[in-house]
């Protein structure tokens, strides 16, 4: 089972102040990059694996999606996603843990996952299932956390003569990193961008376009903080199809 | 026009020694991993792209390729080549400059380029061409500096409080580093891991294995410097198929 650091109060508490929570889409950098990953939704079937607070589920509703079936482990999560979405005929949300998710066969058209994947034991298992769930010609647009930020032992910038500078190293050791963010002893996977990709190939998904959260000089412009992920990026993205 | 380093005396110098050169492809780690990305190419017509002293177009001659042309920008490294191979009526050596280079229209049914994508200066340029000189069917098998590796400011371990670390910045920034390496000045081309990934799409090719350079275990046991590789790659590997 996937640790549930999201109903811990102390992370649940910070994660609630974030940009992304409180602004929800508007409110991440990368989301443009994968908006333009996605296909039209009208008249889909959507699931989102890994929902929170359920913004996308919400976009995709208003985007016309014909239902939108949306799970996350977290209850504080789906409390919160309940209440701002109200009573909905096309949203729909469910706790699951999505490490030992099952999921119908050829049941949706498009899926969805926000920084997940980082959380998962098994991987394949998780593909796989959502390989399985997508009818033929389906999209799964997913992002996670990219492997230069999973790696370091010590992840946070050295700033030396001036230069701040990102302090790689075991990138190619795959396995748990244990972090320090909002709580203590956050629990993630790293694994190496060869592992991820082959991994999408091994579960039958054909590699449509990849991206990652490198903002654009118009975007750092706006936000000076965001020239960090130039130096460093922190999200990997795909778009893939079954 | 390429930057054509490898005719610089010093630079060459500096090459021939290392052991990729002396030993040829038993003396580059990345090769069993390149090497399984490889079909059988009994039969096959091969072009080796950035040929160098010809290791590759000998071994692939040696697996009953029915013939290999086998390309470099370097008079230097196919003078020498010409002199390792001897009379060949399957190999045939030519020089080129890959970023300006044009080939026949589905005449190969593999193509090979080591390490040398981070030189080009128009990489779309050589992609259409690689694919519209493969048959249909046809496989690319290519390594080239990884991102991670190509992107710093300054390109060298930090060492602090027995922790060796990678400096990763300026990930985001694409374009030309200047590297002091065997000579001052060698110019290579960052581009990071969604352009050249998205490159490979753009010009038509299917993604069917990423790897990258991180050594086993048994490598490491074998050669201690390798786990240097453990701690930040140096190659990204790809086979594409037409």
């Amino acid at each position: 089972m996937s640790q549930n650091i999201y109903d811990d109060p102390q992370f649940q508490a910070g994660y609630r102040r974030l940009a992304r929570s409180e602004e929800g889409l508007a409110g991440a950098p990368e989301w443009p990059t994968v908006r333009a990953m996605l296909p039209d939704l009208g008249g889909r079937d959507v699931v989102d694996l890994g929902c929170g607070y359920g913004a996308f589920a919400r976009w995709a509703a208003e985007q016309g999606a014909a239902a939108v079936h949306a799970l996350d482990l977290s209850e504080q999560m789906l409390l919160r996603a309940r209440e701002l979405t109200g009573p909905s005929v096309v949203v729909t949300y469910t706790r699951a843990d999505l490490d030992t998710l099952d999921l119908p066969e050829a049941a949706y058209d498009v899926a969805y996952s926000a920084l997940v994947l980082h959380y998962l034991d098994d991987l394949p298992r998780f593909l796989a299932t959502v390989h399985g769930a997508l009818r033929p010609g389906g999209r799964f647009v997913l992002t996670c956390e990219h492997p230069v930020y999973t790696a370091p032992t010590e992840a946070g910038w050295i700033e030396r003569e001036g230069r701040r500078t990102w302090p790689l190293d075991r990138y190619g050791e795959e396995g748990e990193r244990a972090r320090d963010w909002l709580a203590p002893g956050v629990r993630k996977q790293h694994r190496t961008l060869a592992t991820l990709l082959n991994s999408f190939l091994d579960a039958g998904f054909v590699v449509r376009r990849v991206a990652e959260s490198v903002p654009s000089p118009e975007q750092v412009a706006a936000e000076p903080a965001l020239a960090e992920e130039v130096d460093r990026p922190t999200f990997l993205m795909a778009a893939l199809d079954r």
